[in-house]
């Protein structure tokens, strides 16, 4: 078994990854009283409830199963949680369990945080996406229709429960997202686990167990160490959402839902790059190998061809990391130095735009 | 001027009292950017805006006039001030400001505490009972059909703005429900101020500027004393629920709105000192006495008549309170002197909602 820890002070925990961890009694304990209330959706649920709910005999158990899909990230179905913890008389030490992915973890983190002004919660991520990035670190929240994750909370769980088996049976298209997010780990802090990922890309993209359990390690890892170091993203966090700020302009053009998030996210990473080579600081042909990377894994490199620079600039103007109409980018030194940035012109987005599609 | 500290570590803030002090400049320096978000409502803004938006001037000001009363606190209403802040572009660098009573307050400390995972926001309170209670604190939140407040954050104002001059044109409802909670901080931990707020009870019932100040002020500090010691009710803070329990067991059964906040906590505070009585730690008398302040102001003393024991019991079963199942209710040992106990019965409780009604 692999395991970390988020070092948060008093709200610190463990991520643990290994095979059959949802069958084990390992989480139980970071259960805080007699209630208990599973949260996952229409896909997740019938794959796992019967796994976890034998974990959870003698407790009051309620379960919530919300329609799968970054669509329904809103306060409307947040809604539907409230409805079930209060009409089953859930109160302030009762439990919430994120059974799926990103989704799940999101908005039921955001309905711990927000119950009774804060209950305890558990993160059994089941995408490569969420185990990698959105389980870990306390972002939650949902979507409005004016802009992704606008609404939410930081707020941390009690431990993060990894197991590996559940990827065996995830889409391709959901993996392939997923790894988006471990080759920005390597882009933004880690050269050395850049290189790595290219040495192993093949053995990745075959869900090798043992390759795909220490890429998940070391990007939990390198996420929990920016974490801890900026836990509310008053600086070094925002370099987590390398390519992000591109790719949920992306996410909001086309309706959350027809991209996935790490689709995103690799068009917006690509992007990025174009546009830190515009800037003289990285060489096309970096740009060309990660994108090469992703397109091994079946990734997107372009943006939808019906999204202009007008369009994307509208969009970013509303993106969170903007502070008093300045547009703040994360973009690449070098391979595994990230930076936030206001130097790329608005004609430099344009010609990196324009670069992707060329 | 009067003023005093929250002393909560890096989310400490001030809190001042004073006349006229919408028109000052003194609260413009905890705006934290460009941007400004002023949330009121219809009874309240068309009395106050003039003087507020003047101090704003140069920023961009963004008003949200939400309808009036407790029935409209909830999550759907708390959509349409997120609606406006996308809508009108506003960043994380936003402050939003509470210019109302206890329901703008709360809705805008929530919506503060959520938006883009939490911006500044500045608490203007105009009722007694939001000056003395719900502005300092940092309890936020809205109801559910099911609950007060069971949707919210623990999320600190930047500052308290108390212009005392609000309080002469309150309607005599909500000032007297302003005393309930008044007389709460007496008989929870500060007897000398119960003791003076019987001989001042007078000049505070015909709003005398002066002694109406002070018992803002002593409220306050008591509040703040509490909240330092316990921000997130570990322990200590649940003493300020004194009334509470029942008091929302009266709101939800008879519908957010139609008895005022303070109303309910007053039949409440009655309730709940009856069974102190049942409980032999404190006499009739001393219930007596306070129920006679609370009656010069025109409070309730007694539930409505409809509910029945059997359902205080059934609502306040669901109250934040109540660990794994068990009731546990603020009671006094003295005049002064509230601690937390699970050792009433039910058959105390149905004695001492009979004493109420007798």
């Amino acid at each position: 078994m692999r395991s970390l820890s988020v070092d948060l002070g008093d709200r610190s925990y463990p991520i643990t990854i290994a095979p059959e961890l949802i069958q084990s009694d390992s989480w139980v304990e970071h259960i805080a009283g007699r209630q208990v209330c599973v949260v996952t959706n229409v896909t997740v649920g019938p794959m796992y409830l019967d796994a976890v709910l034998p974990r959870l005999e003698g407790r009051q158990v309620s379960v919530v199963s919300l329609p799968d899909g970054e669509q329904h990230k809103t306060l409307e179905q947040l809604g539907d949680v409230f409805d079930r913890l209060l009409g089953d008389g859930h109160n302030r030490t009762t439990t919430l369990i994120a059974l799926g992915g990103g989704v799940v973890g999101d908005m039921t983190g955001f309905a711990a945080a927000c119950y009774q002004r804060g209950v305890a919660f558990i993160q059994i991520p089941t995408t490569l996406l969420a185990m990698v990035d959105s389980s870990v670190g306390g972002k939650t929240g949902v979507n409005h229709p004016l802009g992704k994750n606008m609404i939410g909370a930081f707020y941390q769980p009690r431990c993060v429960v990894i197991d590996t088996n559940t990827l065996a049976s995830l889409p391709q298209r959901e993996f392939a997202a997923g790894l988006a997010e471990v080759i920005k780990y390597g882009l933004i802090v880690d050269k050395p686990f850049y290189e790595w990922l290219k040495l192993n890309w093949q053995a990745l993209l075959e869900r090798d167990q043992d390759v795909l359990a220490e890429a998940i390690l070391r990007s939990c890892e390198n996420k929990a160490r920016v974490v801890a170091e900026d836990e509310r993203e008053a600086g070094r966090r925002a370099l987590l959402n390398f390519g992000h700020t591109f790719g949920h302009a992306i996410e909001t053009a086309t309706g959350y839902g027809s991209w996935l998030h790490g689709e995103a996210v690799a068009a917006g990473m690509v992007i990025a790059g174009r546009l830190s080579v515009e800037l003289g600081w990285i060489q096309t042909q970096e740009v060309d190998e990660f994108a090469n990377l992703l397109a091994q894994a079946g990734l997107p490199l372009q943006p939808p061809a019906e999204m202009d620079c007008q369009q994307f600039m509208s969009l970013m103007a509303r993106d969170k990391k903007v502070v008093d109409g300045s547009l703040r980018l994360v973009l690449l030194k070098a391979i595994g130095e990230a930076v936030v940035s206001s130097e790329a012109s608005s004609g430099a987005i344009e010609r990196a735009l324009a670069g992707c599609r060329g």
